[in-house]
């Protein structure tokens, strides 16, 4: 029997100024790192201790994983930091601020925008400071892997080798895994462990700083889904 | 030409206390943590930036590994933590008081224990609580590799094959690479790098919070070696 342990970020700087997000760095609120905390003492206190980590490149997570370990003392484990596990690219809407955005575009497309399963915001050109092509970070991706903007569809496609390629492996080599990212990168990892249809992953809400607590058989089946 | 930066921890919450640490897992200070983001700012303005870290199991090293990187914006960077590059074990001492302990043992034996190259302190017995085979960070370890105490001599034995096995073959794959850790795991580098003898190394002293960066050739010989 192994566990997965979901963690989504705590409320970051720009959840309190309401804007869109994705792939900019934005830090953690006091608030997010209080939560990030109460999440790690929750997990202590459950006794589902993880083994191994991931993250994703965004200090928002990287972050909440911190503090979370530090909660459970364990500062020490393996933590890998994959890009794959990015919140979703939100295309030229990203800083914007999310009222302001409704009024220019009208609430029915922003609510388009924000919960269609295929549909993507407007695009980023490839000259605008936004694109992580000008970022270090993103310096070893390919043009084809940089996106300009994204679906939730398309956040649900590259997550899944690094779930293929990266976390099955850590399961069945090291024992339980956590992974603090994002709302729509753990809603790829729901969807595929839960088998859920389109419609049914863009009603899924998942709560920040909450632990989600995968029980896997050996084949990496769940038998249970629950939060702390 | 590739650089290896090598960074010392702040202060800790029994550097204030003046008690022998070695694998106590002790936080650090306030004044630490602004120890380690002045280094972070330093290496930022040199613009010498790591593409890859190390660190120990020791969460001294990994917060002021992370606090750091924070400093540069370099949270998403690869870190490696290994427990070679943990401070040297010092046996029963750990968690005495340096000056009741000199009380109790003399100055001099102290002195020895303290500043030898190759004398243990006083050595552990399995039982103790602070025999790290009780700490489940160490539990895959093989009884000669778990320490009841250690010279500075077995510390640099233990740090070699991390130096070879990963921080070489970093430092060719990946570029600059920044390891935190301890006055002990980061004297078996500099010996090393520099090519000391065990009377050379006793006498080097490497001061918390200060960035010291190699300048290294194609085959990772130092052409230069300063502090930032």
């Amino acid at each position: 029997m192994k566990h997965l342990i979901l963690l989504r970020h705590g409320q970051s700087e720009w959840n309190l100024s309401n804007r869109f997000t994705g792939w900019t760095d934005v830090e953690l609120s006091d608030k997010g790192r209080t939560e990030a905390a109460e999440a790690g003492k929750k997990i202590l206190a459950s006794g589902i201790l993880p083994d191994y980590c991931f993250t994703s490149y965004l200090k928002r997570a990287i972050h909440t994983l911190d503090i979370a370990l530090d909660a459970m003392n364990r500062d020490w484990l393996p933590v890998v930091k994959d890009w794959h596990l990015n919140e979703r690219h939100y295309g030229a809407l990203q800083g914007l601020n999310k009222a302001e955005t409704a009024k220019k575009y009208g609430d029915e497309q922003v609510h388009i925008w924000r919960r269609s399963y295929d549909v993507t915001p407007p695009a980023l050109t490839a000259d605008d400071d936004r694109y992580p092509g000008h970022d270090p970070r993103y310096a070893l991706l390919t043009p084809e892997e940089l996106p300009l903007t994204e679906s939730l569809a398309m956040t649900i496609d590259r997550v899944r080798p690094c779930w293929e390629e990266l976390i099955v492996p850590a399961l069945h080599l090291y024992g339980n895994v956590m992974i603090a990212a994002h709302g729509n990168s753990l809603r790829a990892l729901v969807m595929m462990l839960n088998h859920l249809s389109p419609e049914q992953i863009v009603g899924e809400e998942i709560p920040t700083g909450t632990p989600r607590v995968f029980t896997l058989d050996s084949s990496l089946h769940p038998t249970d889904d629950r939060y702390l």
